[in-house]
């Protein structure tokens, strides 16, 4: 199989391959074939007594667990402690960024303000607190002990929930019993039901994992509102992608992780010690890029480079000119440490959850954020001191790419062609056929299939459908490194009627062409942006999402996290496509209600479908029927 | 392997065979043999791009997954969720009991009342509500209040936590980061650790899994505390156990799982509803048995008979006398509705987290207690009247068993030798050496090895070295069936010193006899019973637990409520025996912080010995090393 078809990543494997490192493909080959007991979900190991596993032919072995657990049984356990792990992380992410709020509110956070007084604002005004003369302060303590709340176990609906769906959808949930009770408890409770003993109907553990990924959608709406109130709601940005951002005459710094409340502050820190990098020797001062999701929050508003994305981390040490990786959480390969010892490259952790053995550790805190990214950033120059320039080997390969288009950008742009009523013209299109439907591109790369293909493939053939394209994290990253988060990109695949309108907004807001051909929305946490488009729409037009010609799509997806969105995505009402096959196939059952008795219940549902051409197809079939069912 | 020592146990093994009938053994079989990555703790299933798997012998096979996690991560993070879901489940346990609290405290939750006002106002001094004047139910709903916060993401120690360990504990929880920010906030925190790319370094991972751990004492004390007070601290009570409790003549109800909450209302329930059983056709009316911690509970409040415990809770069914199993979480098999189809017997699920595929459901909910018992209870005079006689085949096996032997039972004994200072018998006996020390009995049985055996012979040994024995949960089971809360078993088994200590008690209690060799100190969410008497008496010498001549064992450990058991009984300080191998044989760095390094942070540390006769070996070597600690 194709590694990759990123040129920067084709190039660093030739790397990888000639110097003996080992990467993240290696390590998936050293683990063919895999179990094929754990890879249809046939495996449990939730009590002492297993591990347990089902025959998926029911033939010879066993049909049963030691417990009694049926193969339905044992599939929606282990599919919904994937979901835990998923909302466990995006609710940990958020519940960091509220802790970062109720110190700023103390004055304990000195490096951090309100930075988006008008997201702050809004916010407000929709979580329903009232602002009557209070400090700036007082009011991000009440916001963040609003926010704090939403974790605990309590008797009202989450309000990030309640305020943000539409009411039909709202409804819904109460009926099925899929309001989680918090965000901890509901992963607690999922942890609970699927423990040894517990829940014993498969129909049941999914609908409590289904509870705790509404949950999941919750704390990353939340987390998105904080990050935009305390660093800037992004608007739009140029910047650029690939490894090819490395330079060879700087110090280069990237920030990979997930949360921008760290390198928001190496930002602003990198800024005022660019003396110090050239004193040590690197002309072009300090240069940050961007690996990851921590890297798209810092492209999309600040204009940082994104240099690659999770699958493909090992790879920036591979250009011998990677002097720090400053890492916060998730997504973080434990190798890192390494393979970096095969070149001057200091790993750098920097929160106490998520240590790496072999690594540097500097302990953020938001108390001494300026102090700490300092210190970062003297390692960083310390170890650019012991770059080997024989090593350096920066593939050149830059793409331009638009990043910054928040739901509010969105917004703005469409009210440049009608101020009174911003939506309309994006109905209108829908309406009058410009544009089929929308298509929110999501999700990871996975070494189980070749990088950024399905990725690649599957936006070129629904942009030729004129499906409107949203992306969030390791997507994003992935048509940034192809180019496709560019004008020239919609020119070139852009179906007529979605090229038509991309360019007659593009105009509006005075590019002179089109917008891009897929719009960066964010980072993976940021899902909740092209949401609330989609329920701003629903609202508009008085149906619920479920009928809106709106689909999602994680073709590539790797990470729990992105169990917990997927899912969310078919409770909110989104037919979801994912591009490799989850590890539910040893359960008919499971299977069925994921892909069939999901659509009746919440008007989502999962396709599986491996091949981008047919997964395009299988998307537009069900554009088209959401059309017919509005009638349009 | 020999399956059981039980002799009812091995009697209606022999059934099974003879029908047919499928059990959790010949399951265990089909499994054989296991797969050994998992066995090892190698296998790791937390990202899509798994399943991964570590070559346990470094040989041909890989040595670290996809995401470069080496085997000590994954062992680490493997047992750290299991953890994860221990403490999840004591916590929503506990968190069920504030519910019913919250609700009598607001009047709706008409069958429930502040049973044990001794206990109430005890514990409302210990964690700090004032009475003032306050009603019962306002009292109530501050206290469930404050209950309810210890789930929640906080910035103080839990309540539950620092106003019941040693200051020393304390502060040794805090040096090492060991305090929990809430128990539901803990268990998410594992899982975010946990997930692809967040925690890489084992030893942080461990000490995350400690902090959840400490999360889940504090959830079991509160739940013990709850419970208490709602349905009456234990007291002394003789009941009966084994099979042979159900009753031909009665209609059987088997009361299964781990809350009181249900199972108390059906106990009142059953008095009230005997005319309708005698009128069914069974003259002896209603005849409750409990199996597992639900039975427990209802055994040391009532003295109502525990029949079997989890591990042999099918073999209940196949006496074909049992006309009911009502259940409620945790333990109970999957596979119940399944045997229960060769019989007649109705299996009821009653908790909306907990079904089973093929069995009854009705909903219990604390506002319709009374009248959900009552449909429950009709229920099983529905199925009684289809018993069939042929089938009846009840193991002529009863042991009389003393339970109720809760930290206020074993003060109180303790008070009638001396009024002004109860703990002094206690500790001048293990000064003179009279008892050498304490062993905590606690854990399930495991289908691995042969039931009750590890158990059995382990107690006996140590009690014959003069061991004081307590003991919770299936350890209380256990010793029930094999006659060993007895005083004969005192007379029987008891070395000469703690003999005669057992019998000065005795008499002073009135028995005129020795107390039983064990005392069953509660079900298994209750060890914080066992861990106050150490606390108490580490307090008293103005010690740490640490010190103390205090050891744990789960001899045939099953559950991932055991797992997280241990690592607190590890926390506390203490010696903590399992007599089954937990999936981390993998990681020699695991082995060595849970079995070494933690006896140099902690004080407590796991000794892994499956042999009892070593493992009592092991843990007299324990004790006597304590002792010339403290130099006696």
């Amino acid at each position: 199989m194709e590694r990759s078809i990123s040129p920067d990543s084709i190039l660093l494997l030739k790397t990888a391959q000639a110097t003996g490192v080992t990467t993240a493909w290696d390590r998936y080959e050293a683990q063919l074939p895999q179990c094929g007991f754990g890879e249809t979900g046939l495996c449990c190991r939730h009590c002492l007594q297993g591990p347990c596993r089902i025959d998926p032919f029911g033939v010879s072995g066993p049909k049963y667990g030691i417990c009694g657990a049926s193969a339905d049984v044992i599939v929606a356990r282990g599919l919904a402690r994937s979901i835990a792990g998923g909302t466990a992380s995006h609710s940990a992410h958020a519940k960091h960024l509220v802790h970062t709020m109720l110190k700023f509110s103390r004055g304990e956070a000195p490096d951090y303000s309100i930075k988006d007084k008008d997201k702050f604002y809004a916010v407000l005004q929709r979580v329903g607190i009232t602002r009557d003369g209070k400090s700036e302060e007082e009011l991000a303590g009440e916001l963040a002990q609003l926010a704090l709340d939403e974790f605990s176990e309590r008797e009202d609906p989450p309000v990030w929930l309640k305020t943000t769906i539409t009411p039909a959808r709202m409804q819904k949930f109460e009926q099925f019993g899929l309001i989680p009770s918090g965000l901890d408890s509901a992963v607690a409770e999922v942890m609970h039901r699927t423990t040894n003993g517990v829940d014993a109907d498969a129909v049941n553990i999914l609908l409590g994992a289904i509870k705790c990924a509404v949950g999941d959608y919750t704390g990353m709406y939340l987390a998105t509102d904080l990050s935009d109130i305390l660093f800037g709601t992004p608007a739009p940005v140029m910047a650029r992608a690939n490894l090819g951002t490395l330079k060879e005459n700087a110090v280069n710094i990237a920030v990979h992780g997930h949360n921008p409340v760290l390198s928001e502050v190496i930002v602003a820190q990198a800024e005022l010690m660019r003396e110090e990098a050239i004193a040590a020797g690197a002309p072009a001062g300090i240069n940050l890029v961007g690996i990851c999701c921590t890297g798209l929050e810092v492209m999309m508003r600040h204009g940082i480079p994104t240099a690659t994305n999770s699958l493909s981390q090992e790879l920036a040490i591979l250009t011998g000119a990677l002097d720090a990786a400053v890492v916060d959480y998730q997504c973080i390969m434990p190798s890192l440490p390494t393979v970096a010892s095969h070149y001057h490259t200091a790993i750098i952790t920097t929160m106490s959850i998520a240590k790496i053995t072999g690594a540097h550790h500097i302990e953020f805190d938001e108390k001494h954020a300026g102090q700490k990214a300092q210190e970062i950033i003297r390692l960083a120059i310390e170890a650019f001191k012991k770059r080997d320039p024989a090593k350096v080997n920066i593939p050149p390969v830059v793409n331009d790419a638009w990043a910054g288009m928040s739901a509010e950008t969105i917004v703005k742009v469409l009210a440049l062609v009608d101020p009174q009523d911003p939506l309309k013209p994006l109905v209108d299109n829908i309406v009058n056929g410009n544009i089929l439907g929308v298509c929110l591109f999501a999700g990871c790369n996975d070494v189980k299939i070749t990088q950024d293909k399905t990725f690649v493939e599957l936006v070129k053939a629904l942009a030729a459908e004129n499906v409107l394209i949203l992306c969030t994290g390791c997507a994003s990253g992935s048509f940034a490194r192809h180019g496709l988060l560019t004008p020239a990109a919609t020119e070139k695949y852009a179906g007529p009627g979605l090229k038509a309108v991309l360019t007659a907004l593009g105009q509006a807001a005075g590019l002179g062409g089109p917008l891009p051909l897929a719009l960066h929305t964010g980072s993976c946490v940021d899902n909740t942006r092209a949401a609330s488009i989609a329920t701003a729409i629903a609202n508009k037009l008085g149906v619920d999402v479920s009928a809106l010609p709106v689909v999602a799509t994680a073709p590539e997806a790797a990470m729990e996290k992105a169990v917990s969105i997927g899912t969310w995505a078919v409770a909110m009402g989104l037919p979801t496509h994912v591009g490799v096959v989850p590890p539910v196939t040893g359960s008919p059952l499971v299977v069925q209600v994921l892909t069939q008795t999901a659509k009746d219940l919440l008007g989502g549902y999962f396709i599986v479908e491996p091949d981008p051409k047919a997964a395009a197809a299988k998307l537009v079939a069900v554009l088209k029927e959401r059309r017919a069912g509005l009638g349009i």
